[in-house]
């Protein structure tokens, strides 16, 4: 290595701004992930206080990897919103108090003296399956991540589908029934309201109230959770509760009935899950997803070259995605090797 | 202009093979339809009959347009089948008789002695309305085509993505419902299930059996027609039929739930309605699709942006997309003019 390689900005900071936490990390062209850092949102502090957290988690996980910030190429960041992605402007995010039309790009610009790129969460945990993870040397591939609600991620030829509004990926909003459950964005039958935490939630308290057996009043009381945890989900499952079994298996249906409609519109060559729920369950959850998906390919032919796969990078997703924006946007050769 | 410009292969030749008819055109680079000739497909005369029939048409098009096959630079052809791009292999093709991993693309290439490109006809149709019709200058653009059954096909980042097995676009079996009517594909609650002149006929009778009052069976009867066509449907609603009123109603219903379900996936910037259905019917018939649609986008900052419009081409959309696709399978310029 030439001397002058150490002082040439080679590297890459990501930023995974959450509801509740805000990771960094220093991530080298190769996609090893040298060093990173955390920090809590607290978004009722204000707007400008959890931009200075960013900073402050930006600047520790730079220290922590030996490096100044001279070293830095660019930053990325996903925040959990849609984001207007030529601008940097971050619109109406649920979980963070008062963030609206934030032009988050300008503020931390400012703030780190880097260029700085933004794009939606979901986006960003998408990229980073494609380039370092389950996805990689896929040209079509979807990814679905189940949490509390059910987010999505399009790699189309090659490349992050955003759509003209950058409001693309939106799977947990595709209607499953024109007269289904309400979902939490307020409309009736939305893929979210059959097959997200919040939706598993709700049919497990129908059914307790309903009078049927399970274990399951007696894990939350043991873990004095008041709320259903993918953990819990999982516990349960693991001991073989019919409750939960039961509503578990309606959401693989749906989860099905969705992919066989997504591989009919687009074709992909993958389909990638992530999130809480299916990092809790793991493999044996997708197995009857893709069973029930298969039955609906009108197009038979090489449908067992079509893989339903578990996502890689767990919660590394978030800032290891947002690196390869700040590559990619800023024009920066990514060659990725074996993560260390 | 240079003198030798006469003889340069100049001009594209695309054909439309459909079920009942061939449809070959002579099109010039920027877009114009010089002449075309039609043929009977009858394909229960053999393959070897519709190849000479597809050659008869082109060499009569390319005659009308006082020209000589060597001033064709390349054919395209657009075929009711999946069709392997990469090959010309066309796939089992529903109406026509015995077809099934036919290889066109090299049989019409013996034939005619000229680079030939092969596609499926929905693929077709939506590349000309992005080229040359109503999607032209989008960069997004989905086209729905509702008649007997309903295909669609999407342009993404100004191109006709296709899908890794060449099976993508296939709208009509997006799944509206769990439990729904069954589909022409065996499988139920397609959407093509609730949305297509089949379905259409399907609860027309049914309303018919249960008594309710139409005009319809006075409409056919007078028509001489034992199927219900796009006209029959057209003059019943414009006699203000209730039952056809009611049953146009819920296809407009499921049309704008599919919309709304294409919008929160790719948001694309423009939705084309083409088909029999839409050109009997006209605008009136997407107004309701539209206002379905837009309660379903989660994404409601530029709504108004999202257009969904006719198709312009009609029946010309198979020969003039086939010419577009010849002319860019084969790197050639093609450059957008006024029709003639």
């Amino acid at each position: 290595m030439a001397k002058n390689d150490k002082r040439a900005p080679a590297h890459l900071l990501g930023v995974d701004l959450g509801g509740t936490k805000i990771l960094a990390a220093v991530v080298d062209r190769e996609g090893n992930l040298l060093a990173e850092a955390k920090r809590s949102t607290k978004s009722e502090q204000g707007q400008q206080a959890v931009i200075d957290r960013i900073v402050a988690a930006a600047g520790e996980a730079v220290a922590s990897a030996q490096l100044d910030m001279g070293q830095v190429a660019a930053v990325g960041i996903g925040a959990p919103a849609p984001v207007d992605v030529a601008t940097g402007t971050v619109y109406n995010a649920p979980n963070l108090v008062g963030w609206d039309q934030v032009p988050l790009g300008r503020l931390l610009r400012d703030a780190l003296d880097l260029p700085v790129h933004v794009d939606n969460d979901v986006n960003v945990g998408t990229l980073a399956e494609h380039v370092l993870g389950a996805g990689r040397g896929t040209r079509h591939m979807v990814g679905i991540f189940v949490g509390t609600g059910v987010g999505g991620g399009l790699i189309l030829d090659g490349r992050l589908h955003r759509g003209f509004r950058y409001a693309a990926g939106e799977i947990g909003h595709m209607v499953m029934s024109a007269d289904g459950p309400l979902c939490g964005c307020g409309r009736p039958g939305c893929l979210e309201a059959y097959a997200s935490r919040t939706a598993i939630e709700r049919e497990v308290r129908a059914g307790l109230e309903m009078g049927r057996p399970s274990i399951l009043p007696q894990l939350m009381a043991q873990s004095g959770k008041s709320r259903l945890t993918s953990g819990l989900i999982a516990k349960a499952l693991a001991a073989d509760d019919e409750l939960m079994g039961s509503v578990i298996s309606q959401v693989q249906r749906y989860l099905g009935l969705l992919v066989g409609s997504l591989v009919n519109l687009l074709d992909p060559e993958m389909i990638v899950f992530g999130g809480g729920v299916v990092e809790a369950l793991g493999d044996p959850f997708l197995e009857p997803i893709g069973r029930v998906a298969r039955e609906r390919y009108l197009q038979q032919r090489d449908a067992d070259r079509v893989r339903i796969v578990a996502a890689q990078l767990g919660d590394h997703a978030g800032v290891l995605g947002a690196a390869i924006l700040a590559g990619q946007q800023s024009g920066i050769a990514f060659s990725p090797g074996a993560p260390t």
